[in-house]
């Protein structure tokens, strides 16, 4: 391998963990929430910390912990009290003043809904003169689980697979979900007020919508009982839900309890939602540590989605343009795209997207000069592998053909990790405590 | 529909109008080959028709007939004698001194061995004082058949069967063609040598390989008959294809007669290949048009290939990006690419790559503003459909909503072409008598 190829590696390795340096939780938390003087700066606006007899700090989600953390490292001793729901196992160090519960996810269990319950009870009866800080972070809607009363979480499940089992979408089935629950799609804000809201938020939504991330817990909610009522009329799905569910969707279409609340509510006069940390802040984080190495970027998209292979394809296509005639971008060119592919198992191998990515990319780069494509999660976790990613180049196949490798029959059995794992071209970093979805590189020399 | 949008779809039509006018044969050869004085010009390079005896044509492929008659167009008297292969129904308008034979297309047929052995006596024994001009285009490897003596058009087909059933890659495939051929792979500049010879070519593969475009008769072939023996004993196929083709392919490899000529071979002294058009003239005047359109352009990649939805998916992610943070490029945003997708067909409906791209992606800008999508062919023929290609936007899916339409049905049934007739959003140009794959717009604004 030459020089070249072998600083363009190590380059990209470099700008891969400076995009996880960007997102982890808590540079993440402090790069948007600082102090100045007696003041709580957030994106440039001031909360003087005097004016408020209370700050609370709540949270949810896989990196919560770590996020309260960077709370705590901010704001010091003017935090009085917290309670934080996390997944299990997914600790950090905080202070005795936050009170961690762990929780279940993906599948919500009763200690998330007793961990829920102690939370709104910290800040259900704040004043106007309390300030409550909320972190948010992916998992967090099942970590911060809370059925309206009379209904179980069984029945919550049951609801969610009827509603995926007769193909309604995920907009149809978000829409149940939040009109289900106590806390979501806008209700913690209620519960908040009149107390001031910060909310920071850690997504891994395409987009980062804040009606959706952990189902928008302190966002307003554009749905309504009336759309739930009609969900459930389109799927025939009346008299087949469990009972006390379809009672409470039609008690609120006939505006007997509140809906969840709107954009104009007050519920939201006094909050901020700010997302801290995003596939965003990770690509931009890549595209200045790849142009302090000297490359003109450009950013793809952070929306991409679809069958990891195909979407493979295209960025080895951009390559290949780039070599010949200069587009979209000139040489030396860092191309940065972020998101979340997918991957149609149709192998018994085992990998990753991002390792699956970089296996046909690999395959479409062949003997190409000076490329290199790295791909790899931000969670530090690709498929069920202990690998972020891999690495690849223009003479990774010649390389698998010197071990005597497949290529091909390695991507059809969906076998990347073996195939990276025998060339040591696995990215492992392992859990990074963070996830903004995923991170892919194109260096083109 | 708002006025921009209107607007919007106009323009993208007008745009893939500009792309097909830049790649009509006759226009393209006109582009490049051109008369100065009392000289042929062709990219700077000047031929005094002074110092030729006899200016002769040849030619094969579906768009060799208006090559043709763009060459004649160029040099009128100074033109002796010519003769193309075209297939069936692929005529047009060229003067008596044109001989103009049709041939079998995709099967190669004995009409076509005729016509090729028709062109071969014209130019075999040309003097180093002659020009022979040479038209190629898409299809030409079928259309213009010459088997090594000795070698049947069964046997060659044969051949090829059995290497396509054992595994073997298009690479390997088109090494032992060349070898069983007397024109492929740089042979037909070897027959034509001691003349000048100038190829124009047409292209519709992805990155222009001269070695490729119509198995590369004027172009330098890199593989041996040692190659090809070793193919055929890769996949086991010795006593098992034809034993005329294997007979002749050993003799090759015992040096017993001469293999294609190579890079450096005396054949190619006097030859120029030109590509006068591709997929990047389509892709360049895209771009001058939208430019005088008024909007920022990005030419994302003319090599894209992969499963024509999940390619779709990547564009609409792009146009995502731009809405959001004006990446990879600012708004008003063209973004244009080219090459050619595929459909793993799973449906029973009627459809193209084109169509089927403009729907998927149609799903993924639903609700977008001021956000176009056309995708069609540059034939004029996408899939087994009248039409060229698509056209949609934001509004799409409300539009197919309206009528009733689900949209993901159709995607899934393959069944592009009756979502789109039915919103009359088809783009349909007939037969456009060249091909250089397939153009992709982006239009946001």
């Amino acid at each position: 391998m030459g020089n070249t190829l072998k600083s363009m590696r190590t380059q990209a390795e470099k700008i891969f963990q400076a995009s996880l340096k960007a997102v982890d939780p808590i540079v993440a938390v402090k790069n948007y929430l600082k102090i100045d003087g007696n003041n709580i700066v957030l994106q440039g606006k001031s909360f003087p910390i005097n004016s408020f007899d209370n700050i609370y700090l709540i949270g949810f989600g896989k990196a919560a912990a770590a996020m309260a953390r960077g709370v705590e490292e901010v704001l010091g001793d003017s935090l009085k009290a917290g309670i934080v729901n996390v997944k299990y196992d997914h600790l950090d160090k905080v202070s005795s003043k936050i009170q961690i519960n762990e929780a279940g996810h993906p599948v919500p269990d009763e200690a998330g809904i007793k961990g829920t319950g102690e939370i709104i009870d910290l800040v259900k009866n704040c004043s106007e003169k309390d300030l409550v800080i909320c972190v948010i972070s992916g998992g967090g809607s099942a970590i911060f689980p809370s059925p309206q009363e009379g209904i179980t979480l069984a029945e919550k499940q049951e609801t969610t697979r009827l509603l995926l089992s007769c193909g309604a979408d995920i907009k149809e089935i978000n829409a149940i979900r939040k009109h289900i629950s106590r806390v979501k799609g806008g209700q913690l804000a209620r519960i908040v007020q009149p107390a001031t809201l910060i909310t920071l938020i850690l997504s891994d939504v395409i987009g980062d919508p804040l009606d959706s991330i952990a189902s928008g817990p302190t966002a307003p909610d554009e749905t309504t009982f009336e759309d739930c009522l009609a969900i459930l009329e389109k799927y025939q799905l009346l008299g087949e839900i469990p009972a006390t569910v379809e009672k409470h969707i039609k008690s609120g279409a006939k505006k007997l309890i509140p809906d969840t609340p709107k954009i104009n509510d007050p519920s939201f006069s006094k909050v901020d939602n700010v997302i801290v940390g995003s596939n965003w802040q990770a690509v931009i984080a890549a595209k200045e540590c790849a142009e302090n190495f000297g490359y003109n970027t450009l950013i793809l998209s952070t929306f991409v989605e679809g069958e990891t292979k195909d979407v493979a394809r295209v960025h080895a296509a951009i390559a290949k343009e780039v070599l010949k005639t200069g587009n979209p971008i000139k040489l030396p060119a860092c191309i940065i795209s972020g998101g979340e592919t997918t991957v149609t198992i149709k192998g018994k191998g085992l990998g990753g997207r991002n390792q699956e990515f970089v296996l046909a990319a690999a395959m479409d780069i062949h003997e190409l000069k000076n490329v290199v494509v790295l791909s790899a999660g931000t969670d530090g976790t690709d498929g069920p592998t202990d690998a972020a990613g891999a690495i690849a180049d223009g003479e990774t196949i010649f390389r698998a053909k010197q071990k005597n490798l497949n290529t091909l029959k390695y991507l059809q059995n969906n076998d990347s990790y073996h195939f990276f794992e025998q060339l040591n071209d696995l990215i492992k970093t392992g859990p990074t405590n963070t996830n903004v979805m995923d991170l892919r590189l194109l260096l083109v020399k």
